[in-house]
């Protein structure tokens, strides 16, 4: 496998496109549609919050129904949450307008939108929006990169990733975007994410794979510990690369799923890196845990806390906030033998040792603390389990940006 | 009952002292005593976190094993957290120098501890802080306040409370302090708390009592969702006002439990109201849910959202970051029909009806929340459960103090 320069139109047959619609932004890009020509199948992971946005309840029901896709449209802007039956119209309306656009059924169109809760969706941008989509539909990198911007909001960069790899003599590509910088505690953040693949793969497959993915990736950040009512991650696949269909078991499904890991954890490494305000981002790896299931615990409760994040914010080695959160996480250790070490581009120190201080020069640590990427390893020594979370400091910036975000 | 001046020498029969110890801050008070000539019957509830300071170890096995003490010493500035059998050593060394000073037993000294996590205590501060507060001892309200302003850490104020109330013609007192303004998100924070009374009760039924208070008072606070290594809640009860011991299901104890809810109450909205940078408390009430778990699950999950707690601090009504938080509580529940209000001083608002936009004014909305108190009402029209959680809103200083906390 390796990693291409590339996004959603990476893969053969995908075309994609950003306009500006008008939704809410004025002046900038606010709607974008992936495309395939040949049918797609579908597979999706969708926020678990009791409040659903509409076009997430949209997708729910095509994807649970198995048809195959031609598209993904997605808007800024407007999150299309808590806006009830008349939302729902206005997402069927979004869904239907580019279906028209591009001579298919809407049925074939999936919806994705991000931006205020319990703004109401126009009628008009939208139906401008689908008319330049599908003008503006291109196979070309710079499409993507379109693509990939119109979906922002509160984030500083666009997130892309692609890679390609081998299999049956066919070479077989993933490309994905995804947004996300504020509200993002996925299991499912507005997080939204659409990956592309001209690998050939059944659509139970491609669920049940799409679904053990995320749990290593998206749902491994957090930015805020606040779970999105919009958290969407799609993907498609079309079969264009020509490869047999892949099948569990194989080699070729190994190097499927680990190619798919890939690109979501890089779209995730990419939103918590650039999560809301945030200077650096935070890697927090568990080691030696007594289950993946407490690993996992562990190493959220470390990202997640205010505390730790303001910490690494500050360059501040203060440990103690780490094992703190530990101790709450959840998950029952011994913290009377577990070690805690700093890690980034400038060194790496140990802190704390079985459970108590380690002996060490503050000033070093605090170097250490200023890199852009800091990684905090944790040795619980009870297991054998492992697992890694991503998230950001907390800082100034993301008090004034939610201090009045709406504005 | 009714509210008095007054801390922990409220009741009768009860002394206290703050003094400068030296312990690891300079020039200020960090190290405070209360007293009582009588044998106190005690009871506390405690952190839940894996990661116990030893103070806590200490106490829970007193309060355990049942017997009455004399005395809580507590100290700031150093936590003795994660500090192995060598800060186990240096908290007995606490009690011992107290317990020498005071004539008393070791066993009967309750202690308590908050600041850094991580470093050692030493034993000069801690003897000479012994004698201090052992020539201070008052039964005084000047030196209940300044047992009050000895437990300090982040906190801008002390947190004090007392009442009285008639119990078979007998004044019965509770009076109690507590500190807690970073590390806070109790189950029990770093919130410390000591609840005096002369009322006459037994063990058993004070601690049973204790933790039914506590369930509705502590711990629905949060500052910053991080549970503390040191959360202690005491309650000691020495007999003096005279009265016979109260017995459950008597008009003695309901008017007992209710007083020692609204001290400890009183106690929690102090230390929610004086978070860590904060400018103003929060107050989140939720209505008519299916069950008391839920309501305490959702009211606590909108106190603790970090993009609700920067809305209120930038005076902004983005409701459906409180429908999002709500959504992601863990309580199922129907977003279709619930209301959300806010409300101050300044006025009432519903900015939510039946799961959509209310229609309201959105400068109206902003002057309810430029109030120092701000309440939110969230009617779910599921049942007819109700609870209330408090927390603050996240400011600039919240960073501010905890990006560089410990120079």
């Amino acid at each position: 496998m390796q990693q291409i320069d590339g996004g959603v139109t990476a893969a053969k047959g995908f075309q994609a496109a950003g306009a500006e619609a008008g939704i809410k932004y004025k002046d900038r890009k606010d709607m974008a549609l992936v495309f395939t020509e040949e049918l797609a199948v579908a597979a999706g992971t969708f926020t678990t919050n009791v409040v659903k946005a509409a076009p997430v309840l949209w997708d729910q029901q095509l994807i649970s129904g198995g048809k195959p896709v031609h598209a993904v449209v997605l808007n800024s802007g407007i999150a299309n949450a808590c806006t009830g039956e008349e939302g729902a119209a206005y997402n069927e309306q979004m869904a239907a307008a580019v279906a028209e656009a591009c001579a298919v059924k809407k049925e074939e169109v999936l919806t994705a939108s991000t931006g205020v809760i319990g703004m109401q969706l126009r009628i008009e941008p939208i139906q401008k929006g689908a008319r330049l989509l599908k003008e503006a539909l291109s196979d070309t990198r710079e499409a993507a990169r379109a693509a990939a911007e119109a979906i922002m909001t509160t984030d500083t960069v666009s997130k892309e990733c692609a890679v390609v790899f081998e299999a049956g003599g066919k070479q077989v590509r993933i490309g994905g975007m995804s947004k996300g910088s504020g509200m993002i505690h996925p299991n499912m953040a507005t997080m939204l994410s659409v990956i592309t693949t001209d690998a050939r793969i059944g659509q139970e497959l491609l669920q049940k794979t799409l679904r053990s993915v995320v749990e290593d990736s998206f749902n491994m950040i957090s930015v805020d510990r606040d779970m999105s009512t919009n958290d969407t991650c799609v993907v498609l696949a079309n079969g264009k690369s020509g490869m047999d269909e892949i099948q569990e078991g194989t080699k070729a499904y190994d190097d499927f799923k680990e190619a798919l890991l890939f690109v979501a954890c890089e779209l995730a490494k990419k939103m918590a890196g650039d999560g809301e305000g945030c200077t650096k981002l935070l890697e927090v790896t568990v080691k030696h845990a007594a289950s993946e299931e407490e690993a996992k615990l562990l190493s959220k409760s470390v990202t997640t806390s205010n505390l730790v994040k303001t910490a690494i914010f500050g360059c501040d080695a203060n440990w103690g906030r780490i094992a703190c959160a530990l101790g709450y996480s959840g998950a029952a250790f011994d913290p009377g033998v577990m070690d805690i070490c700093y890690k980034s581009e400038y060194g790496e120190l140990t802190v704390m040792r079985n459970g108590v201080d380690a002996g060490y020069s503050e000033e070093e640590a605090s170097n250490i603390l200023s890199a852009e990427a800091v990684t905090v390893i944790v040795d619980m020594k009870q297991g054998d389990a492992e697992a890694t979370a991503w998230g950001c400091d907390l800082t100034y910036d993301y008090v004034k940006i939610n201090g009045d975000y709406r504005s």
